[in-house]
């Protein structure tokens, strides 16, 4: 049985309990929001080294990161290095989006999944793809049963959670065509399908076979992430009608998928302009009946290749206060070549800063306790306390002992003001004058 | 005659003129904006090298950078190399915040007002100080004559804005000790007057002797940027009755400075949760008169030295998306010690995100048009134009050098996707669907 199935029966699991104890929640809180879909917990049973994590309403918000090879960087030990400074700075689970040559792409999903102790997503047409190119010369000339084997080799070897671009379905690529976008589709899985489409002309099979799909998602607990093929590519293309057109259908599925017993997710832009965030966010939450919401940044502006970790950082942030549970990364490679080691672990703390901002701004209590915890240390100069504190202890004690190499330890100012230090001062006057 | 005498009186001045051009804008519109006092053009006829900029309504929004000694490191040419970096990377403006010995603090002030091309901003009490220590041998010690001498010094320097804490009045402090916080005052500037008034029992000499303020800045046409003494020194402290005692404070300063012919804008927060910030953001536009509104970050938690660029890119973009009109950078090393070159340029280029998001959502023609710019660069994957247009061509040049090794040049595909590359594989097939 599913956590669903499970849930909706009254039993609290194993995984839901883990759940709870991480949010500091009763159990009970998160079998509600797990039966009435608005929590989701990826655990597929055949993830051994899966400590799970729930995602959704009145939980914190999550961070996911990308790895996986490409054809250009096919070292599958790097991947593995990804992984590893990942889940250190952080994040909450990975997604394995290998593309390449077939046997290296396998190789690293079987490392992720043998490695992980976070949930592990995949997008499965990827893996049909580069098995397509290797057999028939062609990505087009994939068989859709090819996509299907894919599918449920991942589901049978412990994948958590899969992204599957129902909602490209052929109505969606004929409002995308009146809509006259500026970078038309920039989603890779949706890329593959479009193609495919177009090209056999013939619907999404993922659209077509959703009960297929179901039936694979609940008989290994496998989430679906509906994933949003017409996300927008820029900001002028954003919340367009072609996005919207799919996001009515993948509302429709989460539906379906729910009555299946199958846990699911809603995934979300990409590139969204500051001011349209929150809509895009209440319209997720409103059409897709309060599936959980799992975002690409969203990046706020186009122009920040280099450092679209910050862009990306600014338009999570905003989405995750007004609902969004789980933000994909995006790092500083973003929109100019495969990200290393250095570039995966920024992409984590920029996400996990966005997502704390968002956690305050859900008014979550352990979120504000810890804010309230550095004040103290902050205004009692507890540099030991600050540090352990930091959102990233690494690098905050690197720059620390890097600025104050004489330091005088706890009770001493810093390099920045020294003796003009506005805490000390202050709290001297304070003091004497009575407080 | 000051620019905002000049504009009252129907005058384009040259400094509008110049403004009206970086922003696309007619000069009459920024006459009008000047005249009501919704936009400064910080200006000190004294400042030769200075190409003026304008802050405020309907402009684009500006970001400054932190610079300056102090007591641990005392090196001017460092400080000189920040200034040229920042600059670089587009910083619309400098502050310099030096202190420690009195001479190096003059040294550095000098160089900054003869090398900078953009608005000089100085403290001047942070130099009052130093010379009161060594002097007198304490701080508090400082005549209040000490202050206006330095006051008097930096305007005739060339000083183009000046932050003089106004609003820490006796009244904002009783209210400051009723409140109760964590962090008290985390201002510098206002932290030094705090110690003065109390240790002399005395009201602060730059709200009891405001009219001498105005008449110096009015002869040098210095914009007064009125500091913000009782901004929240972490989130729990945010928007409290202390800090907003002292805003309606400010708005009455803004007042008898716009009487008195002096353009003036209105320091914010510091330490301000996302939900909290459009808030602050409309109370500062209402109770202080439409006046420029210049923000430091916000940082949207209390949890990320190392990172700080980050929360405050957050904040900043959504201050200015509510309306805020200039942003102060955060480094990364804000609350670990004084930043270093690199720092600095980290610093002004995540402020610029923030700043550019929020220019996108104002609603700013050009913003939008650059961003537009980049989306058909990316369709037609000319990686040429891409790195041209990136916000930070430096760092996207590099960054795609190292990624794409190989790289096929313009209408290649980058490392992260290779033959996956959604662009192509969309365009091919829309293209044979006839678009």
């Amino acid at each position: 049985m599913t956590q669903l199935e499970l849930a909706r029966r009254g039993v609290v699991s194993a995984q839901m309990r883990a759940v709870a104890e991480q949010e500091g929640l009763e159990p009970e809180q998160v079998r509600e929001g797990v039966a009435a879909g608005t929590i989701v917990i990826p655990a597929n049973p055949c993830h051994r080294a899966l400590k799970p994590r729930g995602i959704g309403a009145g939980l914190t918000t999550k961070v996911n990161a990308n790895l996986g090879i490409s054809t250009a960087f096919p070292d599958v030990a790097r991947e593995q290095e990804k992984l590893e400074v990942a889940v250190e700075a952080g994040a909450d689970a990975v997604m394995d989006l290998s593309t390449g040559e077939p046997e290296a792409v396998a190789r690293c999903r079987r490392m992720v999944l043998e490695m992980s102790p976070v949930p592990v997503g995949t997008v499965p047409v990827y893996e049909a793809a580069a098995r397509a190119q290797a057999r028939h010369g062609a990505i087009v000339d994939m068989d859709s049963e090819e996509l299907w084997e894919v599918i449920e080799e991942h589901a049978a070897a412990g994948v958590d959670f899969m992204t599957v671009h129902c909602g490209v379905t052929r109505r969606a690529l004929e409002r995308l065509r009146r809509e006259g976008r500026i970078t038309d589709v920039v989603s890779r899985g949706g890329a593959l399908l479009v193609g495919w489409m177009l090209h056999h002309d013939r619907e999404n099979p993922l659209y077509e076979d959703f009960p297929r799909l179901l039936e694979i998602a609940r008989r290994y607990d496998v989430t679906l992430s509906l994933g949003d093929g017409m996300r927008p590519g820029c900001l002028a293309d954003a919340t367009d009608r072609a996005q919207l057109e799919e996001l009515i259908t993948l509302g429709e599925l989460v539906d379906e998928a729910r009555r299946a017993g199958v846990q699911v997710m809603v995934e979300g832009p990409g590139h969204v302009p500051l001011a349209q965030i929150e809509a895009n966010v209440k319209l997720q939450k409103r059409l897709c009946h309060g599936a959980p919401f799992y975002v690409l940044g969203p990046l706020v502006t186009d122009v920040a290749p280099g450092w679209d970790h910050i862009a990306a950082a600014i338009g999570g942030a905003v989405a995750g206060a007004a609902g969004a549970d789980f933000l994909c990364y995006v790092t500083p490679s973003e929109h100019l070549g495969l990200p290393g080691v250095a570039e995966v672990r920024e992409g984590v703390v920029a996400a996990r800063i966005a997502a704390h901002a968002a956690d305050l701004a859900k008014g979550l209590r352990r979120a504000w306790e810890w804010d309230r915890e550095m004040a103290r240390a902050r205004k009692t100069l507890n540099w030991a306390r600050q540090l352990e504190l930091a959102i990233d202890p690494l690098k905050a004690r690197a720059l620390w002992e890097q600025k104050n190499p004489a330091a005088t330890g706890d009770g001493g100012v810093c390099s920045m003001c020294g003796p003009y230090c506005a805490l000390r001062l202050v709290d001297a006057y304070l003091a004497g004058a009575g407080r």
